[in-house]
Parts: structure tokens; sequence; C-alpha cells
């Protein structure tokens, strides 16, 4: 059995975020839909850029911050997704190695530009994203670097890859082979949207190949065609090794068969873009469980690193997350289950 | 005469920052100069930027800064400067044009890339810039649009641009474009070891061509080799018609020929990144001149612009000066002399 090298390995679109601050009626003048994420193509993309205000680029991609976030809480991480050899390319590698995290997936020397996500700030710090997937649509099955699948605990997908077929045939190919090496399969649902375009295909992954999930509310309602959050909880639980359930100020619960736990939201004292909350959450849950940490635990350690990032623009930390866990957690960080 | 329909003009090399924070054994092991700016070649660049850490990219460039600001305070601007047609030089024309300032000077097909400055960022908000000049070095004579400068009250050079030979023969066209439309010149010294660089040369244009300077304490006594502040004082006011002194927080001193002006620093709550401060206290005083104020109450805008791009990351306003400057000057922003 190969080595556990690797505490996690994410597999998303590979992105970089122009964040712009925007006020509601720009978004109402431009039909863009508050809170979620949007696929748009490349004219469109022109077009809005055109029409957004002064921004500012940071490396993002839902996979890509849970991995940075792994990495700074001192887990070691990897990630599989595809840029082009562009100057977008070029920052989006050197900020995610700079990070700690291991990239290693070949550039592509042709095709469309790195992808980018214009990502709107409300004044009320929600963030509405408009996503240009450019090169990362081309990511696919000979991108799994098989090696690091089977070195890594758990191997965990963002939803959004489900919108590229070639994506989501690297997912399932990944996913065999972490399972053939005894290891993890974590999701994300990623996105409301998402989980009604694909509601059928994603019910069926989560049921048949998914060990730890993630989903906000809406999302797991949308899955389960759930009338409230508590049923949405009893159907996944049957699903799933292990649900990690978000539900931004109101905390998180973790489900696990008969252990449930209700883990509050960590103060924030101005929350400034909610961009990446997610994204960590998962990042910290994910390198509790790999670091000996119990359910409750590892989502305290998740909740303490999505409260970070959602106090300063940009989706992954400026923090080191593994200082902020020590202070915060104290004694119990020590305890390992 | 053209008709005056622009404040300010400025000149300079368009950059997109790079900004990254670090700590002091970073810039000692790279011998960094602290809180200057240094230039470096495309070599020294691509191992600066693998050694450095994560960083978020911005518009900056010390001209484009000034240009913002003016816009940003309700003013009309314009900026000349030479990107490439690649990724950066995309980014950095949105944002200026998305800031409300006129940049037509078109982009070059060939040779280096957009220009960028790494920054980095002390626990202690220093700034030290690590610049790759790139496309701006090619900004020449042809690139200045004489119907801008004009129709500029004033045309603001940065003495950065002293480095490239074509952009300080643009520099020299401008200023006589200028003069013989009947409009000022303005410069700023930019960085004292540039002044050291190029000290006789300055000190010539300055005297036969500024009307109105800017510097901060160490370039005005490196110009004049002054024993201290005042003796520079002394001499700048001989060469200049206006000059504006800046000393971060002791504020600045304005002097024009018998008039002489001290203005306080305004107040910040936590000083994040000087980067941009000396940009945005030359927008706020140049916008003030060109739109009636007196040079107290042109000190005083220049003070609160500055203020504003300290408090946060980067070196371009986030917030509407023009709502800013209201709400602090008040009656006297009203009273026009």
């Amino acid at each position: 059995m190969t080595a556990q090298t690797l505490d996690v390995v994410t597999i998303g679109n590979a992105l970089v975020d122009v964040l712009a601050k925007t006020d509601d009626a720009f978004l109402a003048a431009q039909d863009i839909p508050k809170g979620s994420m949007t696929l748009i193509d490349e004219a469109r993309a022109l077009h809005l850029y055109a029409a957004m205000g002064p921004a500012i680029e940071v490396s993002g991609g839902s996979a890509g911050n849970t991995a940075t976030g792994v990495a700074s809480l001192g887990g070691r991480a990897a990630f599989l997704g595809k840029v082009r050899d562009d100057q977008l390319g070029a920052i989006f590698t050197h900020d995610i190695r700079a990070a700690g995290v291991a990239f290693d997936v070949a550039h592509a020397v042709a095709g469309p530009a790195t992808g980018r996500s214009m990502i709107l700030v409300t004044p009320d710090a929600h963030r509405s994203m408009n996503t240009f997937l450019g090169a990362a649509v081309d990511f696919g099955p000979d991108d799994v670097i098989e090696a690091q699948v089977q070195a890594a605990a758990v191997t965990y997908m963002e939803g959004y890859l489900w919108d590229s077929p070639s994506a989501k045939a690297a997912f399932l190919k990944a996913a065999r082979l972490a399972h053939a090496a005894g290891r993890k399969i974590s999701l994300t649902l990623s996105d409301p949207f998402l989980v009604n375009r694909y509601k059928e295909e994603l019910k069926d992954f989560v049921e048949k190949h998914v060990d730890i999930v993630f989903a906000n509310e809406e999302e797991v309602c949308g899955l389960y065609d759930a009338a409230n959050f508590d049923a949405a909880l009893q159907a996944v639980r049957a699903h799933c090794e292990v649900a990690a359930l978000t539900r931004s100020e109101k905390g998180a619960v973790i489900v696990a068969g008969e252990e449930v736990h209700v883990v509050d939201a960590a103060a924030v004292d101005k929350v400034v873009d909610t961009t990446g909350a997610g994204d960590l959450f998962a990042a910290g849950f994910l390198f509790g469980l790999t670091n000996g940490h119990g359910l409750y635990d590892s989502g305290r350690i998740g909740a303490l690193a999505a409260a970070e990032v959602i106090s300063h623009v940009g989706a992954r930390p400026q923090l080191k997350l593994a200082e902020l866990v020590t202070a915060e957690l104290g004694a119990s960080q020590a305890k390992r289950a």
C-alpha cells in the first residue's frame, strides 16, 4: 500500500478571482443572481468586466482555497486542476505553491486562457460569482496524478467540476483510485443551482462513492427535496459516513451514523467578504479528521478557519491558521482522539 | 487656445502591483533595501517571485495611482503610460478606466510583458518595491497624446520615468507642449535613490521646467545636498512656483514664494500599507489647486487622500474620495479661493 504522505488532495477548477465591490443595483442591472455562482462564456465575461469597477486579482477556486487552508493549518496538501501557460496561470501556480500546496499538473499550452471568477461583493459582504472556466474545463482523467491520490488520506472534490464532462470523468477516476488504495473520498455540493442542475447524478454519486460530504443548508435540502434542514439531515446520514452541514452564522451540524454534533460559528468582528467561507470550513474539518481530531473538534477548526477568511477580502487565509487554532482551541487542540 | 477639459494628466510607468506580506528577515535575505524602489531585470523578478509568498495583484504605478485619486475626488484625469497586449495589460487598462481615468495610449504588441512591481509589506506597514518595468520602458514621445496635455490644467510626471531614456524624452516633449499651451508642469521626485542617480539633471529640470514639485523630506534634502529639511525648503522655493514637501506623519509643508503653509497629517486608525501615500497626496493637492482651492486647503485634501490609501492594502482609493473630503472639510470645501 502507498505510504500516506498527504493529508488531503483537492480537485477543482483552477481560477483566479477578480474581486470588486459593487451594490445591489449593479447586480440587478446585470441580471446576476445574488449569492450564487453563475457560469459565463468569454463574451459575457468581457462584457461584465467592462461594466464592473476596479478590481483586485487573488488566486481562488473552491478546491484550491481548501488546499491552501489545509496547508496553512500545518497539513500536507496537493491540488489538481488546470491552468494555461499564461500570466494568470503563472499567478495561480505561484500563489498555491507559495502557500505550501503541491501543484504539479501540466499547464495547457493551447486552448482557452486560465479561468477566472468575477466576484462582486455587496456592502452586506455577500459575494456573487460569475465564472469563466477557461482552461479549467479541459482538466481530465490524464491530469489526475495517481500517486498523489493514492498517497492522500482524503481526496476532496468540488461539485462545480460536474459542469465539465472531462472533469467529471477525472473525478470518477480519482474516486476509484482513492478507494482502491483504502482512502476516503469527500465532496462538496458547492452551489444550490449546481445541485438543481445535476440532482439525480449527484445523489447517486454521494450514495455510491462519497465518504464525507459537505453542503450548506440550501444545497442539502435541494439534493433531497427536503422541506426543512432536519429532514435533509436525516436523509444524508443514511447515505454517507460523515456529513458536515454548514448554516452560515448558525454554525454547523456534523452527522456520522449515530453521532451528531452541533458546532457554533466562531466569532467574527466584522464580516467583510464571505468568499471562501465554505472552502475554509472544509479545510479545517478535513485537517482535523486527518490529524487525529474527533468530529466535534474538527468542526471547530473548520469554524475558526471560516471565520478568519470572511474577516477580509479574498478567499484564502491571510493568517497562519495553525497558530490561530492553537490559540483558540488550546488544550483541546493538543488532545488527539 | 485648447479648451481646458482635463484637470490633470499624469505620465508614468504603467505597472501592476504584486503585493505580499513579508518580514524584515526576508528583505535582508534577499538584499532588498527597505522602503525604497529597486529596479530589477526579468531574471531577478522571476527569482524573487518564486521566493516570496502568496500575493494579490492590484493595478498600480505611481502616476496611475495619482490619476485615479484625482478621478475619485471628482476631477477630470487622464493617464499616459505603456502596457503590452497581455493579461496584466488588460487588467491595468480595465482598472484605470473603471476608476474614471482616460487611458488611450496604444498597447505594445511586441517586446517585454506589462511591467509589475513586487511590493513587500512588512508588519510595520512599510513597503519595499522591486520593479520590473517591462513594456513601460518603451513609452516614448510618440505616445504623448498632445491634445490631452494641451487640454489639462496640470501635466504631472513621476521622476521614476528618468530611468528610461525614451520616457524621459516623452517627458520633455510633454513639458514643452504644456507650457506652450499655457499649462502647468508638475513633477514628483519619486524616490531618494532616484534623486541620487540623476541629481544634477533633475535639479536642472526642476529649475527650468517644473512649476509644482512634490518631494518627501529625504528626496528634497538629497536634491539640494541640504543638511536639514529647512535648508532644502529654502533652496526649493527659489526654484519652483510651488513646492509640496511631505514628511509622513509630520504632515506637509507647502511653499510658494512668500507663502508658506504647514499642513498636519490626517488621522489614521491603523496604518496598514503605506504604498501610494505620496501618490494620493499629490492627487489631492493637484485636485485642490485645479478646482479653485487655496494652497492650504489643497494640502489638506492631499493629506485626507493619503490617509485613506494607507489605511488599507493597495495604492488606489477604495472609498469615493469626493465624499470623504466633503465630510471632513465641510464648509471650507465649499469655499473656493
